[in-house]
């Protein structure tokens, strides 16, 4: 069922027009009147809804019932990822955002080759906000994570520990598995790191150490930048018995 | 390390010369006299070597010991996915390679967009095998997966079928996680088969299940389909206990 964010104030309504880009997703989908959508305020509250009126530029819904969001993961994960090259972390963010992710974290690290500076960064960040809010919508979410930006490794770390159970994937560990960090004990949250392109600096991995981060592999073969984050999410989501 | 894939034969050698794009992508690699190399026959077999001669356009290797290739998964994944638009199957080639797929299987079904004709097919089937071998050389894996397409849907069924676990996965199956088809018995070979952009239709997915494919979800969520295959794989190499 297609689905639509909206604010809060307005999913207090019982009667609700949609305009704009909303209305012209709308079109896309070819509604009619009398179809249903959700609409959903993007922190977890939903409503169903029926079409009652399809004009041009708007699409006037009618509020069924309201209940909570039931497509979040039982389990909140954060995936950290160190700044990449090119267009890497709006992939990340869409797939992560489809995947369950509860808040997808940037951050520099030593061998980051691209980090956006200052004035930049405020015009990307709405622009990452808005593809994770799009994910949203397609993939039945009933929150949008927010994307966030940390100033430095340091920072990255100490928000990262904060998790019930806080996780550096490093290509050199061979021993810890993740298999063997998820199994431990019982948690809610989750922090899963992962590095830039080059890898991160050994004296990273330990810093994270004594932040307080569990050091784990993601199994014998190199992943790319952008793919270790899905499969540690993807992985941790089957885990903890999404599917 | 770095790793080159090469014939059977060269293997053999104890001497062994790359040119052309490897001993370009050497020089990207910046190898110097005395560094190690895997050179490997894409077949599991591979031998460490180490870097005699740096010319332009051509580098020596000295092989050192042949052993069998340690990064491939335990279980041997068949990764089937429904042709889908533009590039993204040249994206889940990529990512399938690096997780460890054994080999990716495309197939046309009743929604799918796109599907290749026969003349333009065998030019993209190369490229889509280059683009498995380049990947596999990154990720260091010791196969290269082997790209197959088939005519019909009721083939690609047939041939997942044969695998000890065959998977379909389907947005509206709700009961029936990847967890309980893993946990049900012992199994060294797996088919994961996902639908095209518009999902499958409900009597593709009942002649899925006549052929002998179990039915699964991937979780509430609404998966794209390039996404879902590279979840299914994740989370099967981490069920098999690869990280």
């Amino acid at each position: 069922m297609a689905r639509f964010f909206v604010s809060k104030e307005e999913l207090e309504q019982d009667f609700i027009v949609l305009t704009g880009q909303q209305a012209e997703h709308a079109k896309v989908l070819r509604l009619k009147n009398g179809e249903e959508v959700y609409l959903c305020d993007g922190e977890g509250q939903q409503c169903r809804c029926t079409v009652s009126d399809v004009s041009p530029g708007q699409i006037s819904l009618v509020v069924r019932d309201r209940q909570c969001a039931d497509t979040e993961a039982k389990v909140r994960v954060s995936v950290y990822m160190a700044f990449p090259k090119a267009d890497k972390l709006e992939h990340v963010i869409q797939k992560a955002t489809e995947l369950g992710a509860y808040e997808i974290v940037a951050f520099p690290s030593g061998r980051c080759i691209s980090k956006p500076d200052e004035k930049s960064l405020k015009k990307k960040l709405e622009r990452w906000q808005k593809i994770a809010a799009s994910a949203a919508e397609q993939s039945g979410r009933g929150i949008v994570p927010k994307v966030i930006t940390v100033d430095s490794y340091q920072a990255a770390l100490d928000r990262a520990a904060q998790a019930d159970l806080p996780i550096l994937f490093y290509e050199n560990e061979r021993a810890v598995t993740l298999r063997m960090a998820v199994e431990e004990k019982g948690f809610e949250t989750v922090s899963l790191m992962t590095g830039p392109e080059g890898g991160l600096e050994p004296r990273e991995v330990e810093q994270a150490k004594l932040a307080g981060l569990r050091i784990c592999t993601l199994g014998s073969r190199i992943l790319r930048c952008e793919t270790a984050p899905l499969c540690a999410l993807s992985a941790v989501m089957y885990a903890t018995g999404e599917f």
